[in-house]
């Protein structure tokens, strides 16, 4: 039975391709790209360093599959939260309180996904998520003009000012991270970062003092 | 003599090296890092390749030093312009400006520098002269809040908030220049585009409507 054959070697294959990216998701969650070695990759997912180059064409095609999958989990956190209660400017609040809130609990890899320096292709899928956020805050505020909750503006280039400014804004207190794993900053010291962050961002979009 | 003769080679390994840093700057500027490849260098050098590689361990060490004096003097008018007359508020809007300007005037450059793909050592370059366009802003920023022209906040976070909103808001508008070396855009939109950055910047500032 030829073709029964085949399914299950499929399966297992796919098994194995899921591994190897949990392994390296777990890698860069813990010590960034820069920790994620191929023999460490290979040795967490117990395979033969050669299996992962069967599965994916090299490290940087693997760091790629990695960051897509990582960074689609918060893009999802940011449009559920866009998609919640409340008019336009309480819901971007809300979705750019989360997505920092999210990068300051998970710091190294929200360091990794937003800043680490990696390679090209990596960079590539920086662009494209960075525009996935922006569509999502240009139909927010889109909402909010129609709505009359947020004034008259060029929706498209206020929406990538905040995800610039959001982005940009968490490198610094999410980068010695990288250092020690953990962000040296107190609990009272994050929410006024956060509130900090999400009072420039929204004074933004709105003029209107927070 | 053998000191003369070593200043003789001193000059004129500084002068090939000069020339090799101008010829990829060139590049750079007109089809972006991606355009400048090594045997392309040489040519409009007017030197080997491997005489290339005498002046720089690899094509990416070259990369970041065209980065870092290409970025370096964008950072310059930064600090130029923020030394001008005026109150706090003024200066960094007219710093703001002449940075969205001077990037869209020279968008493939603007572009590269910017947003363009590279390889680490060059994103490397890109977070130190982040920092350093922040810490311009963030002075700035400081003076308006002592000169009761800026509401009192957080100024080292406000002033990445601009950082990463200015440069995010320009890379979708130059990217197109990447295609056929021109902004797709006409003046007026040009002056819109300015203009709507400058206004989400100032507003995230200050929170008062502009």
């Amino acid at each position: 039975m030829p073709y029964r054959e085949t399914e299950k070697m499929r399966q297992r294959k796919a098994k194995a391709r899921q591994r190897i990216i949990d392994c390296t998701y777990a890698c860069v969650a813990e010590g960034g790209f820069r920790s994620a070695r191929i023999t460490r990759i290979a040795a967490l997912s117990e395979v033969a360093t050669g299996t992962i180059y069967r599965h994916f064409e090299s490290r940087e095609d693997l760091f790629a599959e990695v960051f897509r999958r990582a960074t689609q989990r918060e893009v999802d956190k940011v449009a559920e939260a866009l998609a919640t209660e409340g008019d336009a400017t309480v819901r971007l609040e809300h979705a750019l309180r989360q997505f920092a809130e999210r990068a300051i609990r998970g710091p190294v890899m929200a360091w990794s996904l937003i800043a680490e320096p990696v390679d090209p292709k990596v960079e590539e899928e920086r662009l494209t998520y960075r525009k996935a956020y922006a569509n999502l805050f240009e139909s927010a505020i889109r909402e909010g003009i129609r709505d009359d909750c947020i004034p008259d503006q060029d929706a498209s280039q206020s929406s990538t000012c905040l995800v610039g400014a959001i982005a940009e804004s968490l490198v610094g207190p999410l980068s010695p991270a990288q250092a020690d794993g953990n962000v040296r900053i107190t609990p009272e010291d994050k929410n006024a970062l956060v509130d900090s962050i999400i009072r420039f961002c929204m004074q933004g979009l709105t003029g209107t003092r927070k």
